[in-house]
């Protein structure tokens, strides 16, 4: 082995040593508070991208859409089709609406599917698409939110995505990834395409 | 309507004609290069969440796994089913292999793939998971690697995972997320979990 063959290889021995170390000292198996927030682009993906990790392993998810787009759903389309559960809100985006109590009424029927979903052991995912809006715009009250998600079942694992993530749910999830924009392609005049950006 | 009503929906106007006048604005349709960096959870799950956005949407993609886990792959075994082509690289965390000469043969092979595939206009998206990683090991030239995403088809989407993305990716790209870890479950001693972390 040459030198520098032998040089890289001590390096990776040393970082793996460390992963190894970490990885031993992580042992608790438990449901996960995942949330997804900041500005940047990625947020629904991955909760998706998670539900369809979870539907690969044979594991079972639903999801509830807090803001539906005018759109078709190109991940609701195959989900669907695999089991997974979908509650989508009967309203545009918020500012398309313009009519807050029934922006209201339909948020408080989402989040009524939702508890059914959180406080049932058999789903092992619950993805919360959207719903920092809910809390930011008041639709929805936080300590009855947090207090649902404290009571889930132990080894549920809940993912909330949406900008500006209230500090109390922040304080409370697990994992807390800001995904933030270092640029996005809308802003150099690219439009939204279907099967890329929705 | 009361005056907090009135008042909500006045905001909410405008915001819609903000918005509204953005989207007028971006009027360019062409493919997206996408690199979803930084350390925090979601740039693999929002990767494979846009390839099922876009399969959902009866789109074809393709994905290239330059790091394979140990683990069996959740996402894999539902998007093969979906006609969605993979190629994995053949090897290990590259800090479990310890083996450089290996490392750089098998991301050749994987990258041999990835051109085909950045050259066939049949395929709407192409998903290359963890690249970042080749081009900081210096296992693949990024001259080479930027060459040909430039010459790509015109409408073919990218998307690029990883931490630590080089300097010349980023300003390529049309979309920079940059997915910051606010904190971690893995830090307060909760394992990773098959299903909701690979």
């Amino acid at each position: 082995m040459t030198d520098k063959a032998s040089k890289h290889q001590q390096r990776q021995q040393k970082l793996k040593e460390k992963v190894d170390s970490k990885v031993a000292q992580a042992q608790i198996e438990r449901g996960v508070l995942l949330v997804l927030t900041g500005n940047g682009k990625g947020k629904t993906t991955a909760g998706f991208g998670n539900v369809l990790r979870a539907v690969g392993h044979g594991q079972s998810a639903a999801v509830v859409q807090f803001i539906k787009g005018m759109w078709d759903c190109g991940e609701r389309n195959v989900l669907q089709n695999l089991g997974v559960q979908f509650e989508v809100m009967a309203t545009g985006f918020t500012w398309e609406t313009q009519n807050k109590e029934k922006d209201i009424a339909a948020a408080e029927k989402a989040w009524a599917q939702a508890e059914i979903w959180l406080q049932d052991p058999s789903i092992q995912l619950v993805l919360l698409d959207e719903l920092t809006y809910m809390l930011s715009y008041h639709y929805l009250d936080v300590d009855r939110v947090l207090e649902v998600l404290a009571k889930r079942p132990e080894h549920q694992h809940v993912i909330i995505t949406g900008r500006q993530a209230h500090r109390r749910l922040v304080e409370m999830a697990d994992t807390v990834s800001d995904v933030q924009p270092t640029k996005h392609a809308f802003e150099a005049g690219i439009k939204a395409q279907k099967g890329f950006d929705y």
